[in-house]
């Protein structure tokens, strides 16, 4: 009878940390691959990119799943064409020049006005994924100067 | 001993039904909601619309969860602007003109061609969730002919 009870014992923590694991997965990112480390300089930190579709001289949209690790960030920039950002997981900001840093979580989505500076990434406990939608047909991202640490405090 | 003994077996069936909850959520949709159901005759089928983001005259791109119960489809239909559909969840199908039927799973990229016509839709046997990112700046979607059963099959 001991055996059997460790044994429903050893059933119900083996079901308890595959419970937890889509949790685990979820947090790394749960639907594109995590992709490349980005080792270009328009980023502090940790991020990942993983480009799912590129522009063409016909759509002129391009599409990108993007990882950052707790604390990460983008620089500030804009987008002569505008971008759409969809919270994939995790917990993530995002600030406009001149407004309240925003929250963004999974299915939160967030439209940056064309040639509005502003910026985004992970918040400092938890990564965030986030796919970010790009128009590309009137010009190319313009990169700014780094978020400070105040800034991305505040 | 026995109450020990079913306590903990009671333990494990409780946490094995908690374990397979994140896997149920996921077949339904796993990120946006699920939104409205889809009543216009473009679609065959039980489908819902979940609108995250309207286009308007600075950025032409409007994006939308999409979720197709098993069997349900779109007619045929074609973009002046073109579509990216992002593979969210479950298993679908897409077809262009001409070309063999896809399979779509989760994390699955696909461009639609400008002005080539296709459809897009769930698996006979699963759900299918995507999100579909059409550009509307050439004009609205052109929509076409029912997908018979027959093509749906092939």
């Amino acid at each position: 009878m001991k055996k059997a009870l460790t044994l429903a014992l050893s059933t119900a923590i083996a079901f308890s940390m595959y419970a937890q694991e889509p949790v685990e997965q979820s947090a790394a990112n749960s639907v594109f691959p995590k992709g490349d480390r980005i080792r270009n300089d328009h980023f502090k930190g940790t991020a990942y990119l993983k480009m799912l579709m590129d522009a063409d001289s016909l759509n002129p949209t391009s599409v990108g799943a993007v990882t950052f690790e707790p604390g990460a960030r983008t620089k500030w920039h804009l987008h002569p064409g505008g971008q759409i950002l969809l919270g994939i997981d995790g917990v993530g900001y995002y600030q406009e020049k001149g407004q309240a840093k925003k929250i963004l979580r999974k299915g939160d989505v967030m439209k940056c006005p064309t040639n509005v500076p502003h910026w985004h990434g992970a918040s400092p406990d938890s990564a965030f994924v986030q796919v970010a939608i790009t128009n590309r047909h009137l010009g190319e991202t313009v990169w700014l100067h780094e978020v400070s640490n105040s800034e991305y405090a505040k």
